[in-house]
């Protein structure tokens, strides 16, 4: 509960498709979780495209794309999860959700402009909804553009 | 309204200055305005140089910037706006301010730095202010930096 | 003091590490430092790393690694900044943390991940602390993730 006795909320608008910022969306995600918030989560445009069971089925396969800006520790990030044994960011999404209180969506609008299916999308995707319906289920809590 | 009664409020700092983070700028801040939030925008550092009336005129005729991370989807989301008749995000913009309760605002300290004079700046910014100013219009609502 | 009377807040996580999207982290500590806010600020992943004695160190003897998608502008963001004798990203945390108000937090996850040591770290960090933990700070204000 937070200060007031009000449940805390935490909602995060997923832009991005590298996996250097999907990785804080699952630890945000599960950390928040955890300590009892009710979590949305909003993928869009390259978030979008990242939870499409084509391209989750890729990042199992190939080497992970890290932001341009800091390519240079690509190879290093790898490896280091895999040493860690961390879990990616799906599973911790999927951790997250198993805890309660998590709900993804998927927006409507980058479905139909990059004319992407519900079936094509990882089952972890609870509804399809527009900007306006994820922005009233947030309102209260912390949001985040990520 | 919000849950307690309050005006819903909306406030987005746009840094960005690719067409990729502009939409979700233009598509917020429409849906928003459509419910009835107050939105306030504030056009900071890459945002304020894509709000010169120079820059809107380039993207007119010119290839949209895509963000690096994602430019082989570039072409492809050219041509699907085009297909789509997609309003571009200044057209996003300017309808939301069509439907009232829209403020926008340009960053004094990047017109500084970059030495842009408000006579450069599109015709849809209403106000010059600093960050203070604007994250105090902020309190309240969701606040996010695109 | 904001509209209910109460404390106003600003909270950021930092996860970027090039410095156009630093300098706003340091405006927007410093502006709401200055308005009276509580500030506070959360590094994590390429802001974690931005914050070592050894990358601050490097900064100030070396090129400022600007945005890719922006990088037409690099030596001119230099040159203006030089010319307009404005103080670095880290000076302005500096300055805000001397009006008080100001906490610093390093994201202990990214200390385990990238081998960071707190002996490591620029002296302005105040404390070690995981996202559950800011998250809790960071209820009831405003939250940026940049």
């Amino acid at each position: 509960m937070g200060e007031g006795g009000e449940k805390r909320k935490l909602s995060i608008i997923v832009f991005s498709g590298t996996v250097d910022r999907l990785m804080p969306v699952g630890i945000l995600a599960s950390s928040a979780a955890a300590s009892g918030y009710e979590v949305n989560l909003f993928f869009t445009f390259w978030g979008l495209q990242a939870i499409t069971k084509k391209a989750i089925q890729a990042m199992r396969e190939e080497t992970l794309k890290v932001d341009l800006n800091y390519q240079e520790f690509g190879s290093m990030i790898a490896k280091r999860m895999s040493e860690m044994k961390y879990p990616t960011w799906y599973q911790l999404i999927m951790d997250a959700k198993s805890q309660g209180g998590v709900r993804v969506f998927a927006c409507s609008t980058t479905m139909g402009f990059f004319n992407i299916k519900r079936e094509d999308l990882a089952d972890f995707v609870d509804d399809i909804v527009g900007a306006a319906t994820f922005l009233d289920r947030a309102q209260g809590g912390e949001t985040l553009f990520i």
